[in-house]
């Protein structure tokens, strides 16, 4: 078991270790006394893990009441967003009570942005499901849901009160769902850690898990202690997501997550090649990872449609953009460039 | 001319004046440099000074749009949070830009909650048109929407970049906005400023307007600066509050805020009394002082009705729940009574 503390506007322990799902009561109870706890999930998690949790709350005497979203991006919206708060309201929850946000990065984000919003702001918890979940959207209080207009577009920077990370639940996921977490992985480790690239790229899938996640978290963390509010540090974090973003919305969220951000740090990384800003082994060694992983390389969406959807990207300042580039594996930079400059850096 | 500086988890300042409104463009470019501004107004607010405010941006260079919501409180809900989200992100709105709320309390709480979420969080800058905005709303930083469930149940600490206070404005409220107004500065009084009840006791209508708004500013600001977060002093604002929000709730909003914060003022009042905390002057001088300005002092909407929403009022805690409770004239105590005590204190 990992312990990392957490020093944000809230201070908060993420715990990543076997089978502690048993015990978030225990956890619970540790740091607050809430008469209600209200989970979140989706019906796949649900099925999987929800009695394991309410159960352990129960032994505890907490009053447990559960919302099941379905599975998927398209439920990270504003119906489900207001659904839950009136689900919220109605059963009269107050500051005392707790939400639990068990599941992936689309559980975590919505209810992390309820938690926000309910009563302008309540307890939550972080039980990420998913890798992805796990190394990213569970940590650093970035919570969101998307609108027609783009991804993530509406949200809040709101610290959870815990994050408990139970790996044992990575192994119930379907292939493309792991591979997913592991473009996220594998961004970190192009981000800033060496070690990390070559543990993944010598054990491939059979990554040690506990190891991996920890490295991912605590880079995450130092990152988020810097720039909490991201307005400089932390957009490193954004390395293969500008054009990742872009792809997901272009496809109509078709293509995942993971994969978007796959194709979005392998397209940046070429364009660093050719800008001569990374090496040849550089660019290679990223190609070469992804492909091991079996994540997806290149897109056939034209570059102006994926031009499009940035223009309105959040991370916009003006006329200008802020880009991540690879240097060499664990040295990126931030570039800042011309919203007019940016076809250069989108090609295939 | 007062200037009153802000020191929360932002700094500000609130500027008091006459006329302020053709020099927001001045205000705005001391402290940022804004593309785009989008000015949220309502439809009276909007025929009465959108131009000056438009035309005092043009001549900065700053590009205007505005969007504009039907008045009254049922604009303050979630379908209007969306459609002006919606509006920011197609105009391509990014995080160098400017939001502007220019009206009464039902925009400012709107307008703010949707600049906490914008890309979760603009800038955004308040310019109250109404007493009940000026004293109250547009300072503090606390925004939100209503829900069907109840008032102000979802929404954001989020603060301004800047309030601009032009009490020119308050000329043109019809009579029972402005005594709504009155309502809260009422308050602002029998809450902790004998001088400042004093003052509108011998005034009346005809109160010193830079001079009393001045006075309840830096009441407020003194509180949120100890409290912003609504954890303890800051429960005192909703002296009066509990009460009128359920009576606002129970009459479907056809009694307005202030007059139900002036029957909750009175009806709390009258429990101090019974209870034997405040003498017989103090519940006098509250009646008296609310019927001078022409305020209503009861309801005939029953006190089982009155109840329920209290239940899921934001500020309980668990089976208890904090009264504000006036001991005398600018004297006032925050007490923590038993749910099932409540119905003791809801007499008429």
């Amino acid at each position: 078991m990992t312990e990392i503390n957490v020093n944000a506007s809230t201070n908060y322990r993420i715990i990543i270790g076997d089978n502690l799902l048993s015990s978030v009561g225990d956890y619970v109870c540790e740091i607050l006394s809430p008469k209600k706890v209200v989970i979140v999930t989706d019906d796949i998690v649900d099925d999987l893990y929800s009695n394991t949790v309410e159960n352990s709350l129960k032994a505890k005497k907490i009053e447990v009441l559960k919302f099941v979203i379905e599975n998927g991006e398209k439920s990270k919206n504003s119906d489900n967003f207001l659904k839950i708060l009136s689900f919220l309201a109605q059963n009269h929850i107050t500051k005392s009570d707790l939400i639990i946000a068990l599941g992936g990065g689309v559980v975590g984000d919505l209810t992390g942005f309820v938690s926000a919003c309910y009563l302008r702001g309540v307890n939550y918890i972080q039980i990420p499901t998913t890798l992805l979940a796990a190394v990213d959207s569970s940590v650093g209080g970035k919570t969101a849901i998307d609108i027609d207009e783009g991804k993530n577009l509406v949200g809040a920077f709101y610290q959870p009160r815990l994050v408990l990370c139970d790996y044992s639940t990575l192994s119930t996921l379907k292939p493309e769902i792991f591979a997913d977490g592991c473009a996220e992985v594998i961004k970190y480790a192009v981000l800033g850690n060496r070690e990390l690239f070559i543990h993944l790229y010598e054990n491939g899938n059979d990554f040690d898990k506990e190891y991996v996640i920890s490295e991912c978290v605590k880079m995450k963390r130092d990152i988020v202690e810097k720039d909490e509010f991201d307005n400089g540090e932390r957009q490193k974090l954004n390395l293969g997501h500008t054009i990742g973003h872009s792809i997901e919305l272009c496809s109509n969220f078709s293509i995942s997550h993971g994969s978007a951000v796959a194709i979005g740090l392998n397209m940046i990384a070429k364009s660093s090649y050719n800008k001569g800003f990374c090496n040849k082994e550089c660019v290679e060694l990223i190609e070469k990872i992804l492909k091991k992983f079996k994540l997806p390389v290149s897109t056939d969406i034209s570059k102006n449609e994926l031009l499009k959807p940035i223009l309105s990207d959040k991370k916009r300042s003006g006329d200008s953009l802020n880009l991540i580039i690879p240097y060499n594996i664990g040295d990126t930079k931030i570039v800042e460039i011309k919203v007019d400059d940016l076809a250069e850096y989108i090609e295939a």
